[in-house]
């Protein structure tokens, strides 16, 4: 951390900064230039709140130097991580590019299982499906619950992929991971940290969605929640951020994906459904994100979705979503060459 | 619902339109205007996701007409509603302004009740605290829990404020219930849905804070959640919000008091320490608020900001607070008489 | 400047910053801390990018610790600057509050002449009003040219209130300064450093308003240019930024007026007209404003809103900017008493 | 344009709606719904300011149907336009992708011809260097002037590459043109609209880049702009936005690249290296550019990014850049096989 102190700061002000500093546990180290004097404090202190420095006399700002995570950087495993959603062959990270695809909700057997086996084939590895729904509106469909779970558990029978689907509360953990292959966390629980601890104590792999005005800081603060608790299985996936724009439903900042490759070895998905928020969108953004080396995709799938009960602007159908993963193959194998 | 169609679409197009309004149990309405035409659908469907439309063949776009929140709007109930935190005398709303303060956490018991007697003098009807911290880092100091409700409703006792504490997850609800007098649910829990709903079905008035990047619609519709639930007595909160600004920590939008005044019955209330970030911007942000009409303010106060465990950057100290208090009234006064 | 190394680099690499650091003609100063390495480096080169540093192996970040600007800064001047826009009684900044109101644009004279006396009589000391407009849309009025400039300096005769009107483009700059009395650089423009320099030549004062996404940093900067080519009068106005925010046209963020009460010695105005699209909320916001400290404000006033041509959604009515100025009056009355 | 009244509004508030409606040269269409009264307005009045109907009573709110932006659309052009920079064989546009490199700044003879020479050889059409830079802070190094456009000519001279500079003010544009084959409009002047006329005069292509806070329907109005000056040789140009986002200097959307595709027959080219301000991002971004149909890159290539006097941080080397351009065409030539 850098203490910085306002211009004509006394030698006491500086003094009361170095005492505050030493409370804390760290060292100082008084830096002396033309316009300004910085107090360095050094030391590993991240969990410790140093902003109440900025309360003393003549302090201007505090700039921290440490990233507050930890487990989940580069710091501690240099190497990208693989995370298998269900067994060898389903892996994302470290090079391994999976497709992940499916409708918002489960609506009923037959919807589900057609997008399945269209999904399948086209060579995804996972589904995705909703069966908790977390709508804006409380008079919005809301999910068919565990009928919704064993519809999903049917599928992944029926086809083998990994069946990918939301969880929203404490309470759900349990039943979630007796039919789920990997519990999904929405943007809107990114900071709810009470449910972080508790897929942290799950045995299942985590996609963990960022939330929509979440920092990166933020973002790998809340993978460093679920592994500290004890489950080092995070898949990072962006899906868009609150901005400005009226063009699109969220904006999808992809240059994220070399960022977390810098910073932290966990894998990192795109959700373009969600990302832009309108179907014409999407296929663009899937190959601009396989492109900027993303690990994998999640994308909104519906054989009708002018009908779909939930997302239908954003889902594309099976066969835009076939010729998708052909493009993307195509990119890859070009760039592979 | 208005479906914008794009220029150039043909009979058909607006057919199949025409067709999946009235699906959807809506009367349509055909305009054809100089360069576009447009299809009104008429009816009040505001649970149905009308997105899909957008998928339909040149389809531009769809414009909302209905606001989708209901018992939290002008159109259920046209007065503005009191809530009383706690009996008589502790209304916010309708013309009553309450002030709220205390420190960010509960860190121990001579540290609460020396803030609660000092804010009490200075004219406070609330007093905050948190017991369970949502933080953004795992290893940060995350409240003292049940001690923490147990010193809150000492200070109750020994002051007759009421005891404002913030609820981060539904297992916590009965536990928080019986030392609190308004559940507090958090910027980061706005849209967690299932505390939304466990809070509607408490017998206490919930403080709701506005998520930093909602919508006031999705404001209106957290509310919402709740009202339908159960549970009228649902306090606004507005935090501040994320945007590029640098010199804050979070922008505070006080247009939003004259929007929610238009639009909802339901007080609000200011928070201008999570609102802006820093000490110093506090007081002048307090007088704002009163000036532009809230209903009450949530302020962080601590007797030595310098050496807070959470927040103690943007906490004030008694002696600011008892101020701040004056100066308020001063202006409410003012234009009153 | 604090350059901070990537955990893990060599010596080298610290060398190699040490060297690009004195390069730069600034002294170098290593702390080796427990996890990190950060190289600080003293002397004042605000005018070096020194940016390029961030490209040297194993550099994390780049810090930097001095503002950019200076002759905006309470570094070279600590009290507050009182600006006159028209000689004695017409000051704002330093304790002087000035009422500035008249339409979005200059539509004719009677027009015109009805408002500035309206305005006049409620106690403002400036008039408003556009002759170059920017318009967004190249088909919309643009404004009456110098017809609108002389019938504003025939009010200016006929009421004795000041005219702030706005530049456009550097070819202006000596008519629009043979008929104004305060030239208005508008939020288009704050980059706009060509228009900077060329008002800063000008011998009337200046009217800098903030750009809708510019930081605070960013603003400070663009008065800087206006100061250091010559012109010290630069009164600053915050007229909202760009946000996600859809209830309003522009947040308007209140709490830069304590942050420029402390950066600068330069008056703050606000706006809160374009600061929130809507006549509803400007005269809360107006309010609020001054009881946070604001130097003045900026209004758009319109005898008949509904038929302006421009900016109508966001005019008041004499009436209602005449209750506004006396429930400003009995704020600042009643925090003075 | 819809008008929508509030629920609860009387007939003679609707009244008064249709007569300002009618007022406008406007046919109107009253359509009475089950909870709100909507107006239709009826003809193509794009350049008139229809927002002051908000002010009438009981109007809830304006929705525009119309897009404002005529001759950028594809409304009056439905194939991509294709757009020579400099003679055949340098168009970008229409299937046609072209590569712009070049350093931030020009800052002597020999750095610009070496990094010409090298950008050339990769596989560039165009060369990017500024003579004339925007700098927000007035110390800043402003560049060459026009001994900075003779030598970005020479270099046109030595390689054939088409010269792309940018031009900050009117009062520019004859010199600019004598030396430039396309006039760059920066993020800073897309709002400017003195330039845009001015450069909408000149018979050379513009590159238009977008607002940091632009909305997309902002971006393609400054087109027009340009376009209805007599100029129908407009490239647009994504630079990335202004989010909450710290760990990038700007968001840079690659949705607009199928939003422009589906609004505009313009071409539709990206920046990454303001788009992300980070070197190592942008060989990644470049990629997922092109992927997602881009029909250019914008590429600061410096050779020693160390020294660089303006955008070092975001500047790629000739080896970074000669690679990024293999890398590009594989994927080009993928997804058209």
């Amino acid at each position: 951390m850098i203490v910085v102190m306002t211009p004509g700061c006394s030698q006491a002000d500086v003094d009361h900064v170095v005492k505050l500093v030493n409370e804390m546990g760290l060292k100082d180290h008084v830096i002396v230039g033309t316009d300004r004097t910085v107090v360095a404090a050094i030391g590993d202190k991240r969990n410790v709140d140093k902003s109440a420095i900025e309360n003393a006399p003549n302090v201007d700002k505090i700039v921290p130097i440490l990233a507050p995570y930890k487990v989940a950087s580069k710091e501690v495993k240099r190497e990208p991580s693989a995370i298998a959603l269900l067994g060898p062959g389903t892996e994302v990270g470290a090079g391994h590019v999976g497709m992940i695809g499916g409708p918002c909700s489960v609506e009923d057997r037959s919807q589900l299982l057609e997008v399945a086996h269209a999904v399948k084939e086209a060579g995804a590895i996972g589904l995705r499906g909703g069966a908790f729904k977390p709508r804006t509106n409380p008079y919005s469909f809301q999910g068919l619950g565990e009928e919704g779970l064993e519809i999903l558990a049917e599928a992944r029978e029926a086809t083998g992929l990994a069946v990918v689907t939301e969880i929203m509360s404490i309470d759900q953990v349990d039943l979630v991971c007796k039919y789920a292959d990997v519990l999904q966390v929405g943007t809107r629980n990114m900071h709810n940290f009470n449910l972080l601890v508790a897929v942290g104590k799950a045995n299942k792999p985590v996609m963990l969605k960022r939330g929509w005005s979440a920092t990166l800081e933020e973002f790998l603060l809340a993978a460093e929640y679920i592994i500290s608790a004890g489950n080092p299985n995070v898949i990072l996936c962006e899906r868009g951020i609150r901005t400005h724009e009226e063009y699109v439903r969220n904006t999808l900042p992809l240059a994220i994906i070399p960022a977390i490759k810098r910073e932290s070895h966990l894998p990192i998905v795109i959700d373009p459904s969600q990302g832009t928020g309108h179907a014409y969108m999407v296929p663009s953004m899937c190959l601009a994100a396989i492109a900027a080396g993303a690990d994998g995709l999640l994308v909104e799938v519906h054989q009708d979705p002018e009908h779909a009960l939930t997302d239908g602007a954003q889902s594309i159908t099976p066969e835009v979503f076939a010729k998708m993963v052909v493009d993307c193959k195509k990119i890859s194998d070009a760039l592979n060459a």
